[in-house]
């Protein structure tokens, strides 16, 4: 068993560490943060074994390499650890949310996108940030999407399909233009109106604050998520996103004109057809 | 103690007489709805010990007469239980999510608000319906809102008080002004925006499906309510829900509006505000 490079020492990046030597995948893990005082963190909470002032000394000795950097970090960071891996064909996977603007990224960047890059999105997280944080379950029962390219190296995959299966994850491979899309419907858009609606109550926060329940904190629980992280996901994923978001606001603004003029038939359609695709989705598990 | 007069054995109101029974505050309860097959499934659920074919029957002999029934029926059942009490004193109060509207509909119906009728909203409920749902500690620990208007008796609000804090709940006494515009911003909305959201995703469910997580599932579990009850209960509410609405969708839109322009200010805008609003609400409790 051999060492982990792990660029990124957030919660995402740190479990993975954690979940991965438990299952035995890597006997060390070295590590990177671009914040240093994050990196010693991280080594003294347990999750690195070692931590390297740069990625071209991490890179050296590693197995494999884990970028867990927020999405406009990614590509950049992999280029570095390829330049430092310098031809050897160490799996290098990335955990970003967004997977198509990754990869035009790498493509632009290298000329085209390399064999042993493996694109990977686990479908996991918390409100929580750091090392600190860091949960060797968290990707237990948890959907991981891998979305190969036509160019990628079927050993690398294989490699960190199996990784992720180690760390109890539910690995799907999946095309990156599907999974963008799917994942702006049923993950983006809902974290895009949980924090706008949130907003809207910034004044009223003292007024309306005896008056929430369990279905305002379930509802506005990804609002709390880090915004300058989800600020990057979303603008990733905006070409798909804006679409979802327009085919929202025309379907809110006909409830809106409705109530105004005392018709509630696009308020039924709303309610009855949300609740029978909710029940479609529950049924499916979601 | 004396017998409780229940109208509409739903799931409020079932869960309303269990736990006030359990608590004391009543020997009996004798039920009425206009669905007998519920009145008879509550009865032999143990939520009733009595049903009764009219509300004329069932106000005989209480000594207080709750109303769980739909947002439209709740006036028309509060005249008939006064029609039948002739006289008596006994509280009658009610269950809805929306008060000024029952207030004025009574004041329209009788001239004035009877000094009887105390209006209740508990902020409780579940996705589940009717009586097999009931459970006597659904408002353990909740928020049970009573909106008294001048005419209100106050022996009648002083002993509904007491008959909700013997279930457990954390009575708040506060306008019925005040309580919609407030319940419209924390409830009523987030259904509204719920239901919309998953109903445009009503023909994308099987491609949908397997990019779901717990996230997504939190963030639309109130779109599984009913949307009957939801229905009346939004159009009740639609003057404070439609500005709310209103204020959101201009928010959307221009976050819409820069996505497509690729600027991020209006997004960085309500992520970091949502946030921002999100940890004081949390302070606060909520």
């Amino acid at each position: 068993m051999q060492a982990l490079f792990l660029i990124g020492a957030g919660l995402m990046g740190s479990s993975f560490a954690l979940a991965a030597k438990r299952a035995g995948a890597f006997a060390r893990v070295i590590g990177y943060d671009v914040d240093a005082r994050a990196a010693a963190r991280a080594r003294d909470k347990g999750v690195l074994d070692e931590t390297v002032a740069d990625i071209a000394s991490g890179a050296r000795d590693c197995a494999a390499v884990a970028v867990a950097v927020p999405p406009q970090a990614i590509a950049p960071s992999v280029v570095a650890a390829l330049r430092a891996l310098d031809g050897r064909p160490a799996p290098i996977f990335d955990l970003g949310s967004v997977k198509a603007p990754v990869i035009e990224a790498l493509s632009r960047l290298l000329g085209s996108v390399p064999a042993q890059f493996v694109p990977c999105h686990p479908l996991a997280g918390r409100e929580l940030r750091g090392a600190d944080a860091a949960d060797a379950t968290l990707f237990v029962g948890r959907r991981v999407f891998v979305t190969p390219v036509a160019a990628t190296a079927p050993d690398a995959l294989a490699s960190v399909i199996r990784w992720w299966r180690g760390c109890g994850a539910d690995v799907q491979v999946v095309t990156a233009a599907e999974h963008d899309a799917a994942v702006a419907a049923t993950s983006h858009l809902p974290h895009l109106l949980a924090s706008s609606y949130v907003a809207t109550l910034a004044g009223r926060v003292a007024a309306l604050q005896g008056f929430t329940g369990p279905g305002f904190r379930d509802f506005t629980r990804i609002a709390a998520s880090d915004p300058e992280l989800w600020r990057q996901i979303l603008l990733e994923n905006r070409v798909n996103l804006g679409a979802d978001l327009a085919a929202l606001i025309d379907a809110l603004a006909r409830v809106r004109d409705g109530l105004a003029a005392g018709d509630d038939a696009a308020l039924r359609h709303v309610l009855e057809r949300g609740r029978e695709a909710k029940e479609r989705f529950r049924d499916g598990g979601g």
